[in-house]
């Protein structure tokens, strides 16, 4: 990305094996995140680039010296932060702030939408998935990398339990994900908050039982209708806009809680609203890392099929489509089959 | 109170029951609280005057037809709020939101500031102690109807546990209940923000193992040092002013616990602090009912004293010059002893 609105799909030197805690891997499958689209509309332009990407699911071609739990020829799905794995906050759960780790597409590293990608602490990083690379999960095992786990931890910072009432705010891929985690923890009443038709129709068949088309106010006063007057035990805020933000603290319940997932348009926050009810708020980038294991079984079984998220799937060449299609929300999230 | 600065002590109708679920309170102890400063400093001046005060001990003079759980001659504490005990919230232990509750000195009801109060829902809101109202621990029993509950309220919002790093941002009475709060919760390193000597002192008597004078960012950087540059699991923020907020947030460690009691200054907050580092925010006004029999034996076995923070008592007639004490900060608590 040279730019706002400037993608382009160039030759670099090939990804090769710099520590020997790396592993390279030849990517068989990618996606454009949500999150890609904030320097799409907003990036200053400049003469190097930046690489892009950070979903991605690929082959191992080879490793490090010191690397131990994956090898050359495993099809292996990335989390979008790699992560050492062995740290204090690896070990409590929260890889995204490894002492270690970092992000795709900065410092050297190679982003996932190109072919191939420098893995650094490849054993922390990588999880090996035990199906074959034309295996047909792989759009739903290609979620784990990012959206589905992002999802996952909205729905865990909202302390979603059994019998909860629940709202997701926001219809995007995130969103659909966070209906899914929901009702996979348990939920008894998941309000979907979104106006898309098609967004809104998956998320029903994802496990929305309720769907508010409403903005503002009028959104508030749906969903409290919907819980008895008292708003949603658990608010999913996956959208990251102030209005988005205003309304998840609004229709949550006293004593209820907001998990935040949504990039944050602001940096400020009127969290009065959530003190003088006592609602609590949490959440922030996933440590999907955390999260591969427990949901893998889920996707492999087909109890969820989070790739359904997936409405378009393209080549390399057509990125830059990608981008502009999800930008002009023709297109969900769109899938890059190499 | 009459408006800022402007507190009276005069004659009003005896209370009485009214409510079949009332009970008529003769006032033992009371005391002023901080929140008390917030109309001290900025209540537009009114005719008809404001009945103040809601932190009480006292002995049950009369009860309503329907009350069962206190009965004349009991001495018992009320926590700053009432409540039925029997509705959704205060099952769920936030008795904070009661369906039926509500606020001393509004619609009808005594302030405790007062020598008797009508007290609704009795059953739900009184509970009885096992001592006499001339017990050396009144002051700490005392402390059971506000400002301990409040600073435990806001350790468990901070998610205190065995072995964790604390900060208290605050060195008032609540932040020093906050102390004993944490200390009695397991806590490991309490580090107390504040600069009043006596303050501070009487905190480090209570459990504080590191005291950071500092303020603002040099305040952010003493605690970092202290907590090997990660900042504290949990953060107690007892203040409310937006200072004490963001240094609140700047000082708790990639996902830890922000817990807060401070009555906020402003709505909003600058969260993007905490989102990015997948801290916790949680906390508002106590549910201090929820509380008061799991602090009681502590208090009447002597492990907790509380009631330290009262280091001024008068007479109802002294109330005025115990709110002119305590906004100039000569004093940190005022008792009134009827």
């Amino acid at each position: 990305m040279y730019g706002a609105g400037d993608v382009r799909v160039e030759n670099v030197p090939d990804a090769h094996l710099i520590e020997p805690t790396d592993a390279l891997v030849r990517v068989s499958r990618a996606a454009i995140c949500g999150s890609d689209l904030w320097p799409y509309k907003s990036m200053e332009p400049t003469d190097s680039g930046r690489r892009m990407g950070h979903e991605f699911i690929g082959i191992v071609e080879t490793v490090g010296t010191e690397v131990r739990t994956v090898k050359t020829g495993d099809l292996v799905v990335s989390p979008f932060l790699w992560s050492d794995g062995t740290c204090l906050f690896c070990r409590e759960g929260l890889h995204s702030e490894c002492l270690h780790g970092g992000r795709y597409g900065f410092e050297g590293v190679d982003g996932g939408q190109g072919e191939a990608v420098r893995v650094p602490q490849a054993d922390g990083t990588l999880v090996v998935l035990p199906v074959g690379e034309d295996d047909a999960l792989m759009p739903s095992l290609l979620t784990l990398s990012d959206v589905m786990g992002t999802g996952h931890h909205a729905a865990v910072a909202a302390k979603v339990g059994p019998g909860n009432s629940v709202a997701v705010v926001g219809d995007g891929a995130v969103g659909l994900c966070g209906v899914i985690a929901a009702k996979r923890l348990g939920a008894e009443q998941i309000i979907l908050l979104g106006n898309n038709p098609e967004r809104v129709a998956l998320g029903q068949e994802f496990g929305a039982t309720d769907v508010v088309r409403e903005r503002g106010d009028e959104a508030v006063e749906r969903v409290r209708e919907l819980t008895g007057g008292l708003g949603a035990h658990s608010v999913l805020e996956c959208v990251g806009l102030e209005q988005a933000v205003v309304t998840a603290l609004e229709i949550a319940r006293p004593g209820g809680a907001i998990g935040r997932v949504g990039v944050p348009e602001h940096d400020t926050t009127p969290t009065s609203i959530a003190f003088w009810k006592n609602a609590s708020m949490a959440g922030g980038p996933a440590p999907v890392r955390a999260y591969i294991e427990e949901l893998l079984p889920d996707v492999l079984e087909g109890r969820i099929e989070p790739g359904r998220v997936f409405d378009r799937t393209g080549t390399l060449d057509e990125v830059p489509d990608g981008y502009r299609e999800m930008d002009d929300r023709d297109v969900l999230k769109f899938q890059i089959d190499f």
